[in-house]
């Protein structure tokens, strides 16, 4: 065993010179594709094969998870899940705009196995038992405000992104739309499926897969621990702990807390969770509606670290400028520093015995 | 060099015990994903960041193609672009319904640069300059019955899949809906653009992926050979030369060739091209109107090949059952013979020097 792993050190020291996106080049035992999860709908009738335009007796296969996966040769026992958020798909853990290893590479080459899902109705999950319209309306400069990188076209001046037109084109095409209604209880189920598949591994979200994220906690005795990247909605409170409704210039409207039952929100305080939130998020109201948006949600974030811990949790919310990490955007995982992002989770992973 | 391949092969033998999916294990120089082609809208008007929910001077930036690459160790010069086909996603080529490699690893453990595309309005793709509809009728037993795996829920005699219930499910589950209208033109714009990216390689296409195929390599100098699996649409012919339409039983309706100009048709006969189809093919017009649906497909992609072998190009076809291979399904690149398949195709590449 011994000898086997000191010339696969040898073999990827000697292989270095090839590297092309990775620090160097990585052995993978095994890689691909999965759904999990879903529906099926079936018309009613009999099926009759001679009339195939006719829906009687056929289904639908919907609303599954995609996953893609990975296994790096010796991988750590705990795999991570990894959830995208509104209007994106796998591809936010993947290569960033600017042409660097996302999280998808950079935790592969720290070891761990990885999942990179597509949630539910979105991008190669795209099957939905609701149906849906795909709008072609121009928005994407509000996304661009919303997630911190500047006001259109300028960046912050800390930001931790200076993207040539490539990096800015690439960026708005890693979005993608829904094919369906959004639906946390929809995205958590297939999420519990993905787990039953995966085995025991930690949940990594972003942004609006936070919510569906403490669903998939509570339905999934197999996640181990979470970490979420900036939460922006579905902060879940047990039934009389809601905080009230927080007012914002943001015109996604007052963020409001959700009651569950005291059962599910206790199970979780049986795992670890890490919340991170980015820079530029003010702690006092402001007319720039696009960082008021994040001053309530980091704030309805502390509430609920506050509440997990309070019942016996141990959930923790590294504000980065805070400790002295500064200029992050809503996307964490593709900044500029993103791997000091992923050293600062890892390290939080191996003080809670996650990285094994 | 030498040494360092005769450790890297050392390697790979030792680490065999620990593959789940590939034979042995990869090692990968870099991967990741990437965007091409497409276009920018631009709603009229001028851009207020202080009105977010005004698309005035707001961008929408859509029908472009995704991309997950990867590049083994010492890979070939050439790598291969993969085009799914109607109603599929990338995951087409992928691990297969019953959790066996798929073309994506096959040829990857080969040494070739893979390149596995969502189309433009599909999958990862999904940001669409038109927008449109998603339906969800359930009409799942047309397609399971028009790829020939049998008359739904049977399997033909000799069909080259026999799944279990959950293998069933995975397959039905790999399909995923336009999220615009189907544009061959959008389409092989989009693909062209990919191959600026990875420079010069083979294009491999599956069914509806065969029509924008043609036009990709009409349209990109990088294409050096073609890999068409069961073709079924978008049969180019130079004007003067499309034959008649012809009737089918099939609710698709007769299948017509379009005419391009002689100068377009004339790039096809620059570089091989292989055009295979599977079994259970008929030569005579037969009720059964998912037979008779591949029996025109296959007749006219035999006028097509002798089109361009007449106008001085190379292109085979060869039909599977005639070769002795026999039981294929319209998906052979995940039927039970997959290996075998590839291996067909890359003993062709080889003969064209498209295996380099």
């Amino acid at each position: 065993m011994m000898k086997k792993m000191f010339l696969t050190a040898l073999c990827f020291s000697l292989l270095t010179a090839s590297a092309e996106a990775f620090h160097r080049p990585v052995t993978i035992a095994g890689q691909g594709s999965f759904t999990a999860g879903g529906t099926v709908v079936t018309a009613p009738g009999k099926l009759d094969n001679a009339k195939p335009l006719d829906p009687a007796g056929q289904t639908l296969h919907g609303d599954h998870a995609y996953v893609f996966y990975q296994e790096p040769v010796r991988a750590k026992k705990l795999g991570i899940v990894f959830l995208h958020g509104a209007g994106q798909s796998g591809k936010t853990w993947e290569t960033t705009p600017d042409g660097r290893d996302g999280f998808q590479n950079i935790f592969l080459e720290k070891g761990y196995k990885t999942y990179v899902v597509d949630q539910p109705r979105r991008g190669r999950a795209g099957q939905s038992t609701t149906g849906g319209t795909v709008s072609n309306k121009p928005m994407e400069q509000l996304w661009y405000d919303n997630f911190r990188i500047g006001l259109y076209p300028d960046y912050y001046p800390n930001a931790q992104v200076r993207w040539d037109e490539k990096a800015r084109d690439e960026f708005f095409r890693s979005m993608t739309p829904n094919t369906g209604a959004f639906d946390e209880n929809v995205i958590s189920d297939a999420m519990a499926a993905v787990f039953e598949k995966t085995g025991d591994g930690i949940l990594m979200t972003h942004s609006q897969g936070g919510g569906p994220g403490w669903w998939t906690a509570i339905k999934s005795p197999h996640v181990k621990g979470v970490v979420a990247l900036e939460p922006g909605s579905g902060f879940i409170f047990p039934e009389g702990e809601v905080p009230a409704p927080m007012d914002t210039t943001s015109p996604f409207g007052a963020l409001k807390g959700t009651a569950v039952s005291l059962a599910d929100f206790e199970k979780l305080t049986k795992m670890p969770i890490l919340v991170v939130y980015g820079d530029n998020i003010p702690t006092e109201r402001t007319a720039e509606w696009n960082l008021d948006n994040w001053r309530v949600r980091l704030a309805m974030a502390r509430l609920w670290v506050a509440a997990v811990n309070r019942h016996g949790g141990d959930a923790t919310l590294p504000h980065l400028p805070e400790a002295g990490i500064r200029g992050n955007t809503h996307f964490l995982m593709s900044d500029k520093n993103n791997e000091e992002i992923a050293d600062t989770i890892e390290k939080w992973m191996k003080e809670k015995k996650l990285a094994r």
